[in-house]
């Protein structure tokens, strides 16, 4: 995404202690999750950021690729943690238990709810494509857990696939209505996933004991 | 929300059949949904919906009010229906079965993806807590179900509260990222919800047989 790295700053840039592209990153962010998307304009991105337009063209070629950037953050770890998974030799419902706590994690994180600009119109537009691509794999890899796990293929594979999906999302809704999203969510989303796909108690709590050992 | 109906329309008004208020907030729904609520001026929704902004501010003071108005469509039903089941002597698992069918159903229905704007940053206005509380009564009615279903109390009912609202309002996710959100989804989340409850396969089978008689 970034164009072009340790370029110098303009003079009076960012004092935070972070780059200049993640400054960028984190003031679009701000803006995108609080004022929206459609009412952020690179102008107001630079300033907040504290640099000139022209640096902030330097990384990126409009607020477009910021919000793809951002957006790609969300999907990338848990991609690359699901191919670390699939390397393992434990058992499907353990590796898709992991998972779902590691992503719902994911979403949780960082200052502004991300997950949130999932519902952007914007977001039909061709040239976030890369993202839909990126979440499509990710949904490839719960699809392959979850057959594994629960021993489900065809039409039933697909509707309890999206439910899983569905259910980890969900905290992208909940992280905006609820005050008490603290500790444990990971945990509780997981278990819930696993129930989802049929397993019964003793395999729900086995697996989970299986994950939380590592 | 409507000041005033059945007041006569512009002249070249709309010709869908549709009362004008109706027109104004299909128009805008659509506008919302596609092209954004900040990206959307009252001048385009008045345009859209073929009247003049004067006959669209006779209905409506901005187009927060018509968001409002929207907003409350996508929760009063259920809030009206969950009420109805509170009446009925039906064991909890079943009615908390239909109220989940019924909410997904309802998210489901309609032209536009309404719960889409469930994320929007300008929803933290104070103008929109009618919506925020609508939506909490509904939470509230969740909640009893699943503490008589799910024999619960304490944060374990708050969490397991959560997920079951978070699964059926992932639908909003789902029906952005599917083409195949088909039939059939409102009984597989009503069934996802009373397993993530701890209900085992005979009990929610049960559960789903007797609504589904009614």
């Amino acid at each position: 995404m970034a164009r072009g790295r340790g370029r110098p700053r303009a003079s009076g840039g960012p004092a935070s202690g972070l780059s200049t592209e993640a400054e960028i990153r984190a003031a679009a962010a701000r803006l995108f999750c609080t004022e929206g998307y459609g009412s952020t304009s690179t102008y107001k991105i630079a300033q907040a950021a504290r640099i000139s337009q022209a640096t902030m063209y330097h990384y990126f070629a409009g607020k477009h690729e910021i919000l793809l950037a951002l957006l790609l953050d969300t999907v990338r770890p848990s991609v690359a943690y699901a191919a670390s998974l699939a390397a393992s030799t434990e058992p499907a419902a353990t590796r898709l238990w992991r998972l779902c706590a590691y992503d719902v994690r994911l979403l949780l994180s960082g200052e502004e709810n991300l997950g949130s600009l999932y519902l952007l119109p914007e977001l039909g537009d061709e040239r976030f494509a890369p993202f839909h691509a990126e979440r499509q794999r990710l949904i490839e890899t719960y699809r392959e857990l979850v057959a594994a796990t629960g021993d489900l293929a065809g039409p039933d594979l697909a509707a309890v696939t999206s439910l899983v999906f569905g259910l980890v999302e969900s905290v992208i809704l909940r992280r905006r209505a609820d005050t008490d999203l603290g500790s444990g969510m990971d945990a509780r989303i997981a278990d819930a996933a696993l129930r989802v796909t049929g397993l019964d108690e003793a395999a729900v709590n086995g697996a989970r004991a299986a994950a939380q050992r590592l």
